[in-house]
């Protein structure tokens, strides 16, 4: 399953956060793709992320942060992601077929635009800050968009889907997104009864070494 | 710089709203790359996204949706763009080497992932209805969040941009999700004095026929 990869460049580097489910997915694909990398640990509960240093390499002030084998700084996930797939095409994350390609990415999205941005660590410092949300507000806040982003989830499944993973019998970037957005969920105590086909996948994959050596529990940066 | 299209199966449809800077995207890209399509117009503001019919063409209750001339729905602007790309590939949207592609799409993710989940309506009925904020803390909190984003898109334009595009000399998808936003921004009063070279390429960008043509008061469903 796994490729040898001689980089005849620098060390591919990655800056990341072990419970920032962004960092997760391009954990997850360098593990899938058998990519070597060192392991760059950012706060972000230590809000390291916006020191002036951090800003330099990259202005959003989030983690992951690609550092390629030749020296080149990429940010956002989506694009990293990308990014992998095209340079370490085996085996391929997306499929080449334009429609297939784009129910991945339907899924993808709803999960990467819909779901995780509304209910990351700097949105909820601000409901709870500057709105005053109480904790049990925050909650509610969290479990409302995780429930409308999981039923859109499920129905694609549903309608598109699927196997022991999102699109069949091999892991694509709809897999990808969906571990950590579900191992998110479960965090917070979500209620994911409404979602088998979700968590029938999730189940098969978070077993699979692929998925295990990206997961939080296995990063340099673990905090308890 | 426009293509014949010829249709052997249905027409393409999309359905949009006039005012959501998601569906203005996929709007560029279609009106780009010459492709005719029939306009179902879905007002957001009367909630018709969420009627029982609509959420079996979008589980996830937004727009825009495409309807392929095979009959397939896409949903996600992020998924429809890239399905546009692959299929209607003159004039291309992304660069073909790998790192100008993540360039772009880091820009595309800053807008997409960053800066537009968290402004959209249903967030700011939520912070309204729920958790109780007053006008002025609604419109602190869209402001605050497009200083931030903003802040990344200059940022990054500045280290690897620009031209009279965000990437050289033709539009890319960066300039597709990027005119939305900016567009978005000044109709909610944000100030836009600290990005020069957003506001340039914005200003390049709204005055070329194939964006104007896609934009709010040029559609059907145009309200006032």
């Amino acid at each position: 399953m796994y490729i040898t990869t001689i980089f005849w460049g620098l060390a591919v580097q990655l800056y990341s956060f072990c419970f920032s489910s962004t960092s997760y997915r391009v954990r997850i694909a360098l593990s899938i793709k058998g990519i070597d990398y060192d392991y760059l640990g950012v706060n972000l509960r230590a809000g390291e992320q916006r020191s002036d240093s951090y800003i330099k390499i990259n202005p959003a002030k989030g983690v992951p942060v690609l550092v390629t084998d030749e020296g080149d700084e990429i940010t956002q996930s989506m694009a990293i992601l990308s990014y992998l797939d095209d340079l370490y095409p085996a085996p391929a994350l997306l499929p080449k077929d334009s429609l297939a390609k784009a129910r991945v990415l339907e899924l993808c999205n709803i999960i990467a635009c819909d779901m995780h941005p509304v209910n990351n660590l700097r949105i909820l410092a601000y409901i709870q800050g500057e709105l005053g949300a109480r904790d049990e507000q925050k909650d509610a806040w969290y479990k409302h968009w995780i429930a409308e982003g999981m039923n859109a989830v499920e129905a694609q499944l549903s309608k598109h889907g699927f196997g022991d993973f999102c699109f069949g019998d091999a892991p694509t970037l709809a897999d990808v997104c969906l571990i950590p957005q579900v191992t998110n969920a479960l965090r917070f105590k979500c209620d994911m009864s409404a979602y088998p086909r979700a968590m029938a996948i999730y189940e098969h994959c978070i077993a699979l070494p692929e998925f295990e050596r990206a997961a939080a529990a296995n990063q340099p940066d673990m905090i308890n």
